[in-house]
C-alpha cells in the first residue's frame, strides 16, 4: 500500500516567523505520524521550514520543484521531483496529497488552496489571513478547516484518513 | 506583431444569468476592440458565454482545453489548444493573456487569478463575490480592478496596453 | 466550426538550409489551404522558416512556447500561447494538430513523433534522417507518411481531413 | 542530500516477457543499490515489473502517474505524484531521474528517451529494437548506453554517480 502524503503549501521570502515556526512544526509532526511531507521544495519560506522540521523528525520529504534542476532546493528535501513546469506545478502538489496544509497565504498559495478546493480536497488553514479565512470558506466551506495550532492540523487529517 | 489576447474566466455550470450575461458581452467588446478572446474553451458558463459573444462580433477565440481531443468544447471556439493536462492548463490561461478578466467566482477562477496575480499580471473582477474582491486586493492590490460594467473593463485594458 | 490546425514540428538551431527551405514551404502551403498552422514559436531552425512562410501567405500562426513569455519569439507567430513548461509543452503541440508535420529531426523533433504517435496521429515526416523514418515506421507503420516534397505533406492531409 | 533517484521506463501492456523480466531485475538491483526508483507508475508492464523488484528489495518507489488520482497505479508505488497530465508527465520522469533506463521501446519510451537527451540526461537502453538502437545513437551518440544485461546498467550509473 501506498504511503499517506500530506502536503504543507505557504509563502515563500515572505512568510513571517510565526508563519515559519508553524511550518517547521507541521512538518516534523507529519513526519512523527509516519507520513511524507510533499512540499513546492524550494529553499525559502514555508517551504523550506516544513521541509526541516520532518527532517529533524526523521520524516521522508518530496519536493515539486518548479524547475528543471536542483537549482534553489531546500536542502532538507530528499527526493526532488523535477517538473519544469514553474507554478503549473501547482496542480501536482495538490492533486498529490492525501490532505493539503496551507500555512500563511500568498498568490502562489492561494492558487494551491483555489486548485485543492477544485479538485475536491480538505484543506486545512493555518496562520490564513482572515480574507482568506472567509474568501475560501465562501468556496467551499464543507473542505476548508481553520485551526491555530499545528497539532490540531495533525488531529483533524487523522480523522480524514481514517474515515 | 503578435494580437493582443485578453483571457476571460470564469465558473462553468454553477455561473449566473447575469454573469453569463457579462460574459458575453466582455467576448463581444474584447472581439469588437480586434483583440483575440482566450477561455478555458468549455461548452459551459462563461467560458462558452464569452466565446459566443466573441463570436457575435467576428472575433477570434483560442479556448485552452483541460482534454485531449475535442470533447465537451464550446462550439464558438475557432482554434481549440488541447493540453491534457486539467486544471494545471489554467496557468497557461493566465501566462497567455494580456489581462485576466474574471467574470464570476469560483474554486477553479480562484485559482486563475491566483496564479495570474503570482505571474505579475493585471486582473479585473467583474461580477465578482463581495468575498473574493476583499480577498484578491489583500493579496495584490495594485494588480487587482475590480468594475460593474463590461465596457469599464474594456477600457482599464485599452490604458494598459497603451501603457 | 473550429479551424484545421496542422503542427509543423522540427529542430531549432541545428535545422539545414534545406530543411529550413522545406519549412517555410510547408508553412506557406498551410496557410494558402485556409489551415491554421501551429508550432512551438521560438524564432530559431524549423519553427520559424514555417511562421514565415505562413505569414507571406497570409495565414495565422499560434506558437506554443516554451517559456512564461514573448522573450524568443519568432516575429512571424500571430498568437503566442505561453505554456511555462519547457518541453513538456510537446505534448500540447501534437494534441493541437491535426496532423503533424515533422520537418527534420533531433531529439525534441524526435520527442513530437513519438507523442504524437502514442496519442495515435498521423505523422508526416519530410528531411527525416534514414535512421529515423526506420525508427518511426517500427513504432506505428500506419500512422507514419514519408515524403520528399512539402506539397506531397498537403495532399495526404487533404486526404486525411475528408476521411 | 537528496537521494538518487533512476528512471526506468519502458512499455506498458505491450512488453515482452524478457522485457518484463529485465525491468524487474533493473528495480531489484536499482534498490539494492541504495538509490530510489522512478516509473510512471501504471500498473501495467514494464512500470510494474520495475516497481516489484525494488519493492522485493524493500527499496523505495516513486511514481509519477498520469491521472489525477490512485486509479490504475502499481500496487508496488510508495509514494504516487498525481499528475493529471497524461503524457506530458514523461518529460517530468526524465528531469527527475538521474539516469534514464530505458526497457523495451514503444511510442511513449521513445518520447521519454527523446525528451532525456533533449535534456542532456544519460539514457541506457536494454532490451531495445535494433531500429531504435541506431535513431538514438543518431541523435546523441554520446549519451546513449546499450546493455544487454540488468548489471551492466548498474555498472554504468555508478561510473556517472561517481563521475
Amino acid at each position: 500500500m501506498s504511503k499517506i502524503v500530506v502536503g504543507v503549501m505557504g509563502p515563500g521570502k515572505s512568510a513571517s516567523k510565526e508563519t515559519l515556526a508553524s511550518a517547521f512544526e507541521l512538518g516534523r509532526l507529519i513526519a512523527l505520524e509516519g507520513w511524507v511531507l510533499l512540499t513546492g521544495g524550494r529553499n525559502a519560506g514555508v517551504m523550506d521550514a516544513a521541509c526541516k522540521g520532518a527532517k529533524e523528525a526523521d520524516g521522508l520529504v518530496i519536493g515539486i520543484l518548479p524547475g528543471v534542476d536542483l537549482h534553489g532546493m531546500s536542502e532538507s528535501v530528499d527526493i526532488p521531483i523535477m517538473t519544469g513546469m514553474g507554478q503549473a506545478r501547482n496542480n501536482i502538489n495538490v492533486l498529490s496529497s492525501r490532505v493539503v496544509f496551507a500555512c500563511g497565504v500568498g498568490a502562489g498559495t492561494a492558487s494551491e488552496v483555489a486548485l485543492a478546493l477544485k479538485a475536491g480536497k480538505k484543506v486545512i488553514l493555518l496562520e490564513c489571513s482572515q480574507e482568506g479565512i472567509v474568501f475560501f470558506e465562501s468556496l467551499a466551506k464543507e473542505n476548508v478547516s481553520v485551526v491555530s495550532q499545528p497539532h490540531e492540523a495533525i488531529a483533524i487529517t487523522k480523522t480524514l484518513i481514517d474515515a
